[in-house]
């Protein structure tokens, strides 16, 4: 069996018959089907039968996939979904010299990886980046909301963004801020890589394209929802944290229940033909419905509306007991800082001045608190009332990431981002009022 | 009814018989019994007769309890619990002028405000501080730790610590690893202040008396389990967190159960009468014995160790995307830094040297993550690996804000306090390994 020869391959219930492309993963065959789709099937117990020896030519170098191989005919029935890749554990393998998870996957490599995907969509391939999420920066948030931008224009149906789960929240908070999507934005990433036992890089895949391809526009990070692989939660970017370092049931909706969820098997049962798989979503509130970007009653096809820019003068600050003031001279100058406080939002008595004096040169400063779930109210005890009187805005239930990358994008597209960051602009902030008592 | 008159309040079931007090709140009748306590009766519904008018001289002033009120006798059938104050909402009232809550009590006004605390032990009172505990520093925390150990010289049975909810985690944590105490050390706080409908100080500081009272010698956080008034949480005092703002069951141990629960109804019926009331609790894992200080062997009588010294410079340096690598300019030649990082314990590639000047400069440098739940581990990606290369410690699944205290005390305290960031000294790491897969 070598690339080139043209194999039928059964693994469990699925035959699929087409030219064997080499695969840079030791655990998966890569067939190109005569639809133009490369499907990857686990070699673990898989049966294959050679029909012909060396029916095609394919490369078998550094361009893994073939010359051919990387292009995909379209489907007019099925919708289309952009997976645009920015790297991460989704996107990587081990190093087998190492030891180590490295990012080197673009998209359509995810396609060859994650053979589940096919049939389920039209897909576009995009790289954006191909960092580990550390790395993230704002300048490619800006790209990355961009690239959604254009492929909304372009005519997808649903995009897919793959990320890195350090910085998801934020890069998910950012173009929840940044785009007014008529079409489901859907982050997801992987906890654990694809060669991994225990990687969840498939069921978040499918998940995240079925809850592209469903009727809705909101922008969601799709992640395991526990630690079985029975459902993904589909959690509203401004609200979700990854609140643990490991489990691929990490990504949490703070203080609230995730916006909604899709069950796997259903989900990839029901969309497998390209059909959308709704029914395999349970939303707990209603979601925004699909062309709600088109406020002018453009349909769905619409140009989506986007605000791109950000200031990225403005820092988190944290504060603990026992810190010394000078970590925060720093922050002199800066267009905005948003304090992780504690409690109710408060800090040690000695830096209110401080913080008076950052108000007074011009910069906005907004509180939250270390708590995470939970308002801040600085009405309350005598060190919020000298805070308030400093200056502070309230930033509400706000997380302390997300009110960064508010303050951010608030500061360079709003006339009054102080008043803004008060409100709710994308499900960051809980508006209802929540007594103190 | 005059203070000075001698009164039977009848309250429900409950009837008193003393000398009617000053009360400083509006809420209660405060009554000294013969046997010399106080007792404070909620107002509402408590049916006073004056059984002789003027029976006593008491003050009226500042000093509300009067001058023989401050007396409280000891009754040798008793176990003794020192209630120690630091201030913050459970030692606070309102200021009816402002709306704000200020602290304002010392522990004798605590015993006033909570009649409920009466009869369960003879009662030793000490102030340490009077703040709002986003104003604790590191000195006051050495001040509550000596002020412990000389409690526990003194003969206390259980020492109860009353401290603000903002900051509870971190003075928690900095007793846990100052003292080797052979008996209970148990803060508590309250949430809403005593008179406000929705208290939580009656039944924190009765379930606190009566943790302070059981069989055991772990330093405790012990504060509502659920939002109903069942039950209080015993978090370990190194694995607790304040994980919202305002809710009275805001206190939870991360990553784990707590390590034990308390039946309010069942521990104050126990207690009541100075009897422990163990059977009230319920442990999730064995505690540490009553006398573990005495490694000599010595009775639970004897004084508990104490190594109070800290070392101050030390910073908690958060990570989040975008951030300027300016903010951590201030950290050069600071003697110990943890760091926030993302995920698995990582920052941006460019934060790398910084981070290996500041350990080739002498800082004690470890990495902790935002997520708050699961282990670091920086040999699965490139940019841990680097980390570990630059010479950072891993903190294990230690919290952010703990690891800060932890190495504050380990550089004050011990040889190696790098390799001690890696293991387990008073609850606050999980030794055992849970792969990373």
């Amino acid at each position: 069996m070598q690339p080139g020869d043209r194999v039928r391959v059964e693994r469990g219930d699925v035959t699929n018959e087409g030219v064997l492309l080499p695969s840079t993963t030791r655990d998966h065959l890569v067939v190109k089907l005569d639809g133009g789709y490369n499907v990857g099937v686990d070699r673990d117990a898989a049966d294959v039968e050679v029909l012909e020896s060396g029916a095609r030519d394919v490369d078998d170098g550094a361009d893994a996939g073939g010359g051919e191989a990387s292009e995909i005919t379209f489907d007019d029935d099925l919708p289309t979904v952009s997976l645009i890749s920015t790297g991460g554990t989704i996107a990587s393998t081990v190093d087998y010299r190492t030891g180590a998870v490295t990012a080197q996957f673009d998209a359509e490599d995810v396609l060859r990886a994650v053979p589940d995907l096919a049939g389920r969509a039209n897909y576009r391939g995009r790289v954006v980046a191909n960092i580990l999420s550390e790395n993230m920066e704002p300048t490619i948030w800006r790209e990355l909301a961009e690239a959604v931008a254009e492929e909304v224009a372009a005519g997808a149906d649903g995009v897919v963004v793959m990320h890195g789960t350090d910085t998801m929240q934020y890069s998910a908070s950012a173009l929840s801020f940044m785009l007014d999507s008529p079409v489901p934005v859907v982050f997801t990433g992987s906890q654990r890589s694809a060669d991994r036992p225990s990687s969840d890089n498939v069921m978040n895949a499918v998940c995240a394209v079925e809850a592209a391809k469903a009727d809705h526009a909101e922008t969601l990070v799709c992640m395991h929802a526990s630690p079985s692989d029975d459902a993904c939660a589909l959690h509203r970017g401004t609200r979700v944290r990854k609140n643990h370092t490991s489990r691929r049931d990490a990504f949490e909706t703070v203080d609230a229940e995730p916006l909604g969820r899709i069950d796997y098997e259903a989900a990839a049962e029901a969309g497998a033909d390209g059909d959308a798989a709704d029914a395999a979503i349970e939303w707990a509130r209603e979601p925004l419905p699909r062309g709600r970007g088109a406020v002018d009653g453009a349909d769905e096809d619409a140009d989506l509306a986007t605000a791109t820019d950000l200031d990225a003068d403005v820092e988190l600050a944290k504060f603990t007991p026992g810190m010394d003031p000078a970590a925060w001279d720093y922050l002199d100058g800066k267009d905005g800082v948003v304090i992780e406080g504690t409690g109710l939002g408060h800090v040690h008595t000695d830096l209110i001045p401080r913080i008076e004096e950052l108000v007074e040169g011009g910069t906005v400063v907004a509180m939250t608190s270390q708590c995470l779930a939970g308002r801040v109210c600085d009405r309350v005890y005598d060190t919020g009332r000298d805070l308030l009187d400093a200056g502070v805005v309230e930033a509400g239930d706000t997380l302390p990431g997300t009110a960064k990358v508010k303050l951010m994008w608030a500061l360079a597209n709003l006339s009054d981002p102080a008043e803004a960051m008060g409100r709710d602009l994308a499900g960051e902030l809980t508006e209802e009022s929540r007594p103190w008592r």
